[in-house]
């Protein structure tokens, strides 16, 4: 047995989410038929993160079992030429059993990318969130920093959250202007269901000038889904890093052009 | 009768092409018909660049006669309400009934984006070049000043060109580099049929070795296709500006992200 870990990028529209399925409509469905396909045996692959349905990924990592030894360009372009254009995998390590996708992760990074412009999105359609009114930046930076640090973020999870705690230490939250986009990035020991979402829906309301920027501390001391602002589209969200101890000494660059 | 402009974007996996086919399937069929939504009659849009099968628009112009007057609101949200994801007007204006989006047009600029990196593609599929092994920059730039100016450039034009002349004046061709991308921004007093695609194709031959920067000056000499390079995928190419004098007022401002 030799378990191999894998980075993966992959456009969220054209999959049912990360989670395997009935229909086999999922990223990991369909990779785990492309890697049964090289390795010769059922394949079952454990993520870091399981991405809600039209999220995408810049970097995802995940690792199996393989019965028997292959090169690791194998589980790269073997596995790419079985897989749809819409995933790829970016490269593969060979790593020790004790390493797991999911539990020897020690942070999540995301990025959400907000089109601010008048006019929908036509050749970012699905790739960026959109908003059509004008929105400060400036406000949204000081509501940002007041959800950085060790909070219970139940204002901000789904009703459907399956964590057993509210409890996320958010590490990092900036805010940037890029043209006509404004990019969020957040990274986080874990998040919740919807976690990402729901905090750019309430910059979006500072941003915006419905709410001051302390109304986000409001927010986290309520601890009340149903006060917060609405759920922004998984269209401009992209699970962007994966940070793993360094001795396992695995790739972290991904192709986000941001 | 009034006539109007309109700038718009799209994204060109969606559509056979820019120009009108039997079936419908191209960028002007479904424009028409959102417009005719709006206009209450049949309208022919006329375009500044005809992009093929594949090939993106970050502004594309076109205008067109209507019989009455709308508040140039109704063609932009309007038309867009009627238009899908993948295609936006961007902005629209009244033009006195002498301007042409072709024959006013003084220039084109195309930008063609090339992912530079062993690995194809996947969150941007469709939407960009790519090009497997490592590209050396400074030649391609050496190349590309090489053609820059006015010349016959048969050796760049797709056998099916349509074009009266193959003389073209290339004011501008830069290529940098933006992360793991490759960007090339040209722009001429018009195009030849493939001439970015293939002047791209040559410079990716420079720019991995095979050929020294002067040979594409040969090719410009020789003026023969067949001894070029391959032509490169659309995937890539964007319309990004059409530029017209300054009088007609149009707006430039396109949504690119490199």
């Amino acid at each position: 047995m030799v378990r191999i870990a894998l980075g993966l990028e992959y456009d969220g529209r054209r999959f049912c989410g990360w989670q395997t399925q009935p229909d086999g409509c999922s990223v990991q469905d369909t990779l785990q038929r492309a890697l049964t396909s090289i390795a010769g045996h059922a394949v079952e692959v454990v993520a870091a993160g399981r991405t809600d349905a039209g999220v995408h990924a810049a970097m995802q990592v995940v690792h199996f079992e393989a019965h028997s030894r292959r090169p690791e360009s194998a589980w790269v372009r073997g596995v790419n030429s079985f897989l749809p254009d819409s995933v790829a995998v970016l490269w593969a390590r060979t790593v020790p059993q004790d390493f797991h996708a999911r539990f020897s992760a020690l942070a999540r990074s995301y990025r959400y990318v907000l089109l601010n412009h008048p006019v929908r999105p036509a050749l970012q359609a699905g790739r960026v969130g959109w908003f059509h009114a004008p929105l400060a930046l400036e406000p949204m930076r000081e509501a940002a920093q007041l959800l950085v640090g060790t909070h219970d973020f139940s204002a901000f999870r789904a009703a459907a959250c399956q964590a057993k705690s509210p409890l996320r230490e958010l590490r990092c939250l900036e805010v940037r202007r890029h043209g006509n986009r404004i990019v969020f990035d957040l990274s986080a020991n874990a998040f919740l269901h919807h976690m990402v979402r729901n905090i750019v829906g309430a910059l979006v309301y500072v941003g915006k000038g419905q709410h001051p920027p302390y109304w986000v501390a409001e927010l986290l001391q309520q601890r009340d889904r149903k006060l917060a602002a609405p759920t922004f589209a998984p269209d401009g969200l992209y699970l962007s890093a994966v940070q793993y101890a360094e001795e396992w000494g695995l790739p972290t660059a991904q192709r986000l052009d941001l």
